[in-house]
């Protein structure tokens, strides 16, 4: 997507450790238009017609998946993560490890919200090793559902998750995949 | 809001402690036409004409606000609990006392996302003892922004929260108050 490139190119900043900074529209401060624009594109490659729900997980998805959501008239569901006194028992869990916070968490989903006979978009605003999404791949899976694919607004390829899901099979789009970081200069995958 | 109270008396649930479920359409699961019409109520409250900035916290509150900024065009911050990685320095923090997590969390918004001649409305899905939101209206006071008013889907209103923010003069709105939930039976504020 030429739009989110672009913005990725003028806005984004690479910090130590190849990571990729998109706080002023993305994932801190919110341009909720150009999510609008992104549902657009998501939108030519999946059949959306065939979702029944969304599932992304807290927080930064969020985001992205809500406002898909209220344009395609679709349901959300966002997995939580760790948890709290507000989540009773029959839960979806999967196990992952978060590289921004250093330890593996529980992602989880309870479980009426996911029913066998649901087809699921998985979305989310980056993928970067593919932990957080395989989680959530792992409570589809658990649920009974249908995966139906992998929606991505940023992808780290040169981290490998987004080829695992690949040769794995599984249809994920990403709306602008980066190949390298190096030296603070932003690469995309042709 | 007439849908959204009829929504919490047949989906809600009350757990003990007076914890409030309503996660089948609002913090867990989403139901985001009902978010735009939640929109709709908010704009006949707030003249969102004079808001330059919706500010909210993650995770829940993040679907509520993206739909209202996708609606209304407004760009939309989200405040981060916790340090990551990914959050440089020139941060706009305040200090708050989690009751779902049971301990002292930060709250966090780099600096250059909320200038001084930003006018915010602060939106979240709950309200109870309104530490949270006290914390967002310190982040909009050490910006030296202007406070425009606080839109609330969900208020606890016999946890106080919401009174102590109309008694300092705060432009509050809160789309359903519950008054009280004893013995799981929910009553609204008139």
């Amino acid at each position: 997507m030429d739009e989110l490139k672009a913005r990725i190119l003028s806005e984004g900043k690479v910090l130590p450790g190849n990571i990729i900074k998109v706080g002023s529209f993305l994932n801190h401060r919110v341009d909720t238009a150009l999510l609008g624009r992104m549902a657009e594109e998501f939108a030519k490659h999946f059949d959306i017609s065939k979702i029944t729900e969304i599932l992304t997980i807290e927080a930064s998805g969020i985001a992205l998946a809500s406002v898909c959501s209220y344009l395609w008239g679709i349901p959300l569901v966002f997995a939580k993560k760790a948890k709290s006194d507000n989540i009773e028992n029959g839960l979806l869990c999967s196990e992952i490890y978060s590289y921004t916070y250093k330890k593996t968490v529980t992602v989880m989903v309870e479980s009426e919200f996911i029913k066998p006979e649901d087809h699921i978009l998985i979305m989310d605003d980056f993928l970067a090793n593919g932990e957080a999404i395989r989680g959530l791949t792992d409570i589809v899976r658990e649920a009974g559902a249908t995966l139906e694919g992998i929606g991505i607004a940023i992808e780290k390829g040169f981290q490998g998750g987004g080829d695992k899901f690949r040769k794995a099979g599984i249809d994920i789009y990403s709306l602008a995949v980066i190949d390298s970081a190096d030296d603070c200069k932003i690469v995309f995958r042709d």
